[in-house]
Formats: C-alpha cells, sequence, structure tokens
C-alpha cells in the first residue's frame, strides 16, 4: 500500500532538526480552538448532553445537514439537507464511493498524479485505473473500449479540481465543462473532491462541478456530480466530519453503506461543527486565506530564486500544496533518502501520487505549516540538494 | 437491508403515547456527562487543545491503547498496546474483518439468531451464513464439506458470547471451549463481540474466548480469536469509540483497512474516552450494573407475571435484553403491526436476527431505557396482545 509507505516515511521524517514540507497538514496554531470549546461546553451542558453522547441517525445531524444544504447552495449548487449525508471526513465518502461504483475490473479516471488517499480507499475494490485527462486526445469511445478490453466498464472519475493534492492545480471552468461532457458519453458518476475548496488565495472562483451539472441536467436529483467536503481544511481535521452532496439516491445507498460500517459519526463531533461553523465559517476561512496566502507567495518567492534550471513547478491558486518537476533522471525518493542523510529537508516523492507508480522526477511541497523563515531556508536547502543530484 | 428495515421501523415507533422496549441503546440519563464535560474542557484547553483537534495516527490514541492493554490484562488476556487498534464503534470493527476475512461465496457461521448489525457489516461480502451451534451436531469436517459444495470456505466464526444481542444468553466455559476447538479443527478466526462483556449483573464472570485462546496457543500473537470492545454501552456510544485486541499481525491489516478508509477516528474523541476510562471506568459499570440490573429483574418478574402459557424467555446475567419465544404459529412481525393500533407496546421482531429470515414467532426486549413502571406496564399490554394472537 502506497499511502501507508509514505505515512511510515512521514513518521521518520518527525525528528526535530528536519525542515519539513512533507506534510499535507492544515496549521494546529489555527484552529479556532476556543471556539470549539465553547461549542463542547455547551454541547456537553444542560439537557442537550445526553443527545450529545448518545447514538445518532446515520445520515447525520439535521441542523448541520441543514447549513450544509445552504452552504451548497451559496457555492452555486441549489439543494435541500436530504441531498447531504455527514461522514468522517472526506476519506470515508471516497471509501463508500469505490465500493458503490467499482467492481474488480472495473475502470477508474483518476488523475495523473491524483490524491493516493483517494488510490487507497479506492484499492480496495480492485480497479483498473486509467488516465483522466480533460484536454487529453482519448475520447470517450476509446475509454470504454479499453476498460472492456481490460474486462469491465469504466465506472467513474475522481477529480479535485481546486487547488488539487499534490499538484496545487485548478480544472479551469472549460476543462470542467469537457469532464462533464466525457462523463456524460459514458454515462459514469464523476466524484468531485472539494476538499480544499474553500481555500482561494487569488483568481476568480470557478463554480464546482456539482453547480454546473444541476445548472445543465435541471436539478440536483438529476446529477452525476458527486461533491465531496471536508471542514478537515477549514475548522479542524481531528473532528473527523465531512459530507457528501448528491442526488437523492446516491445520499441513500451512502447513508445505508455507513450504517452497515460504522452506524453513523460521532454525535458531539457533528453539533460542535454545526455551532462554530454557522458562528464563524466565512470569517475563520478568510483569516486561514491571508495566512496560507502569504506562506504560498513566499515559497514560490523562494522558489523562483533558489532553483537551478531544469526545475518547474506549479503556482497554484490556492491550497496547500506546490508541485515540483524535476529533470529528466531525477529519483526524488532518492533524493529524500540522500536528504536525510544531508540537508534534512523533507518533501514527499510524486511517484506515490501516480497509480501506475510513474512521475518518479515529481515531488510535492506543502506550505502550509511552514514559517516565512523556514521557507526561505528549505528551499536554499532543497536547492542545493538538487544541484548536487 | 434488514439493518436498514429494522431502523426504518424503530422510527415510526418514537412516538410519545408508545411504549418502546425496541432499543437496544444506553440510557442516557446514566452518561457520565460531568466527566466527558471536564474531559473535553481540559483536552481543549492549553497547549494541546492544537492536538486534539490535528490528524492523528490509524491506529489510535496511544495512551488509550495502553490503558486498553491493561484493561484487557484484567480480563486475563496479556497483551501490549501494539495489540490494540482503535476503531470507531465496533461495527467499524466488524465492518473491516467481514472484508478481512470474507470473500463473496465463503462461509461465515453465525449465531441463529445474532447481531443483526453483525449481518449488516458481513453481507457487504457477500457471505454465505452457515450456523454457528457450540453444541450442535455439525462437526468441522460436515461444515467445511458444505461450504466447499457451496463454492467457498469457511473463514470465520462471529459469536458474542456474554449477554448477547439479541438473546441475552452466555455461553459457558465448555461451550467457549467447544467452538475453540471447532475453530482450530477448521483453521478460522473467532470474531468474539465483547460489546456488553462488562455488563454482568449475576452469576460468576466467564474469560473471553481470546483469554483461553492465549492461555492455550502461548501468547496473543499466536490466537485466532478476535476481541471487539466497545465504550458504547460503559460509557457513552455517540463518541464512536470501540476497540480490537487481536495478534500485532491482525491489527496491522486492520490499521491499514482503517487508514484507507477513514484515516483514522477522532482524536479529541480518543482522548476525552481515555480520561474518563482511567478515572471512573470500573466505579462507573459499577454503578451502571446496580440500575440495569434492577431493570431486568423487573423485567424478569413482570414477564413471569403477566405471560400466557406457551410464551417462553431467556434469563440473561447481564446485558440489556431479553428474548420472547412464542407459540408457533404466531408472527411478531404481524404482532407489532397490531401493536401499533392497539396495545401501542413496541419491541423488535425476532427474524431480522435471522441470517435465513427464520424466528418469525420470537421477539427482543430491550429493558435498558424503561422504569420499572413503564416495564410493568409494558409487559401488562404485551401479555394482552399476545393473548388476543
Amino acid at each position: 500500500m502506497k499511502a501507508s509507505e509514505i505515512r511510515e516515511l512521514l513518521k521518520l521524517l518527525d525528528q526535530p532538526d528536519i525542515l519539513s514540507f512533507a506534510g499535507g497538514i492544515p496549521d494546529p496554531t489555527l484552529f479556532p480552538k476556543a471556539e470549539f470549546a465553547e461549542a463542547m461546553a455547551e454541547a456537553m451542558s444542560g439537557p442537550g448532553a445526553g443527545q450529545a453522547l448518545q447514538y445518532s441517525v446515520s445520515e447525520g445531524y439535521g441542523p448541520l445537514r441543514q447549513w450544509l444544504s445552504r452552504h451548497m447552495g451559496t457555492l452555486g449548487v441549489p439543494c435541500a439537507a436530504e441531498n447531504i449525508v455527514i461522514t468522517s471526513g472526506s476519506q470515508q465518502a471516497l471509501d463508500y464511493l469505490g465500493k458503490l461504483f467499482i467492481t474488480p475490473g472495473d475502470t477508474a479516471l483518476v488523475g495523473w498524479p491524483t490524491y493516493l488517499g483517494a488510490l487507497g480507499a479506492f484499492n480496495a475494490c480492485e480497479p483498473r485505473y486509467a488516465r483522466l485527462d480533460p484536454w487529453g486526445n482519448a475520447d470517450a469511445a476509446t475509454l470504454q473500449a479499453e476498460a472492456e478490453a481490460a474486462g469491465g466498464r469504466v465506472k467513474m472519475a475522481y477529480v479535485s479540481p481546486d487547488f488539487a493534492n499534490p499538484t496545487g492545480e485548478t480544472l479551469d471552468a472549460a476543462g470542467r465543462m469537457r469532464l462533464l461532457d466525457m462523463a456524460e458519453s459514458l454515462g459514469i458518476a464523476v466524484i468531485e473532491d472539494g476538499a480544499y475548496q474553500a481555500l482561494r488565495y487569488d483568481g476568480a472562483q470557478v463554480p464546482p462541478m456539482l453547480a454546473t451539472d444541476v445548472a445543465r441536467c435541471g436539478g440536483i436529483d438529476a446529477a452525476r456530480v458527486i461533491y465531496c467536503g471536508s471542514f478537515s481544511k477549514t475548522l479542524a481535521p481531528g473532528l473527523r466530519v465531512g459530507w457528501v452532496c448528491a442526488a437523492k439516491p446516491v445520499i441513500e445507498r451512502l447513508v445505508l453503506l455507513k450504517q452497515a460500517a460504522d452506524l453513523h459519526s460521532p454525535t458531539l463531533n457533528q453539533i460542535a461543527v454545526d455551532h462554530v461553523a454557522r458562528r464563524l465559517f466565512d470569517a475563520h476561512v478568510a483569516g486561514l486565506r491571508t495566512v496560507y496566502g502569504a506562506r504560498r507567495d513566499r515559497m514560490l518567492v523562494a522558489l523562483a530564486r533558489e532553483m537551478p534550471d531544469g526545475v518547474t513547478w506549479t503556482k497554484p491558486e490556492g491550497g496547500m500544496f506546490v508541485w515540483l518537476n524535476l529533470p529528466d533522471g531525477v529519483d526524488a525518493a532518492a533524493l529524500l533518502a540522500e536528504s536525510l542523510k544531508s540537508e534534512r529537508v523533507a518533501f514527499v516523492p510524486g511517484s506515490a501520487f501516480f497509480a501506475d507508480g510513474s512521475g518518479r522526477n515529481t515531488l510535492r511541497l506543502s506550505f502550509s505549516c511552514a514559517t516565512e523563515a523556514q521557507i526561505d531556508e528549505g528551499m536554499a536547502r532543497l536547492a542545493r540538494l538538487l544541484r548536487g543530484a
């Protein structure tokens, strides 16, 4: 399992003298701690405390589903609470969606690279992966013919259109439309991972694919796009609260899967997230954008200053990641092993994000937890390492 | 899905004038609310607050795994923290264990009846079910031959040996030994569901099957029994904290499954449960035993007073349930529908707990959330209903 190998690697990198850009986690100093403490205290006092600690329904806490349906409305997706199921982070949504759509041998379309947690979730269903590239040459008929030759059918496409993990890149409106057209030709679901959607630092917001789909097909209950959202990058990941927004028949099937798999997400956590989201979601996210945006700026400036010729990188408009392409022949995994001995700067080798294990000359940097001084020093170290490679 | 049908039914029964013995949930007035409020407040104050809201490791919060390894030691299972993985309730453990052991067409041995949430979890893997009966006539060779004739192998046995949901019955030490022998002959895993283990009201404790297995095989890492525990019935279910105690190779595979499925259980919840368990687990459970034990007594007395001839029931030594056998030809589902119109007393028809849908003349009563007056009135109503049936 690649995800686990990376996890094991990241444990080794957790040493104090290592400058790490390997994690993809939010900065814990930015969590709304006081507000969560207040929300927990409120939920745990008075007559509601019993409810907060009791079993609850598999579809999720009603007021939070209501809030999320309005939140999705602000993103251009008119929907009802019945179009929302609460999940234990969006990772759980990916796990369930894999099970819902894939039987062994079916084809899943994913980016090259893509989020390795999605590969980890889908792998349990033993799919064949094919490259999803809205601008590539492969048309729907070719993709389907290849899937059938491999003994299955194309069943779904997975895409993170905003500031994707690992590249930080955004799929523009035309690309989203083209992907929707392809999905329609194939008759498949599109899983839209919106984990980083709220963290835009510049440029104009592009509507979620689900919004475009709903506008085209006339209503969410006819939509083929399934939107996975998460509070992990906006409020706090440790509470494990995410959601899926989709057509009611999809939500109903996910609720049955969740009921069999873990009954429901923790009650108190949903109550607390509902409380905090209602009071400060927009204001808090605006604050995160300022801080993370400055770190992204600093990293892009440092990369431009430090990197040797032959190294290129993405210029993300949001999220937590910058993606580097190294000169051909440089192996990022070997580079990391070397770094542990010399420069002591950490990153994630890119090949783990490729379904076919390619991309050996790529790597992922995260700027979300680094100070500006750490970014400057880290990029200088990385550049020295690359000049020696 | 039978579990979901029952859930939908239970929603209908949630009307104020219905006397319900249908739920199988703990009494929320007995949750240690003040202690959880204190634990949350402590976790959310000071420098640890960031950690409580941050991502954490898939295997679970270290101090809680430590506490649980000692707790399992007190049950006769010497083990280390590495023999524990934290799950989101024991329902999640059942889901993962189904995936770990069963491929479609394999045989799972389950009680007739058994916990319907286990059937719900395993059903995703499309097993064949065969009847597990340590005192039955079927020997291991016969069970295996039948499994092979059905196109698979016997892969596991699932058993809840203490005060099982739905019957309340306990498997005695000799029965446990016999089941272990059978599992050894078959070379299969035994999944021991200990959800109600701590709630014994009288009689002598029988060691968990895992304890017996460890004593026989020489150490936990050679054990074939996999113990699923839960804080849902002892502290609070809404936080979704359970655990598996098993051989390290099993734990390692479960950690990988969990990582791909939901990354980890919520950090704060584990910290809070650790805090509360350390401070008051034994004392709190002793209090629960007194209250639930009195309710069980009252129900058994009321049943003896009220029930017409031809109705028999279990005499559980613990847990939350009494199981009724009605006269042949009485259909408990039809009886419930009738009850909604006349006596307004609720229970769970027993057939949902049978893998083959049999047991139509059985029903489950829970005494965990009822007052003594409600128990008296409810059993009188149920007896009138049965006399009319």
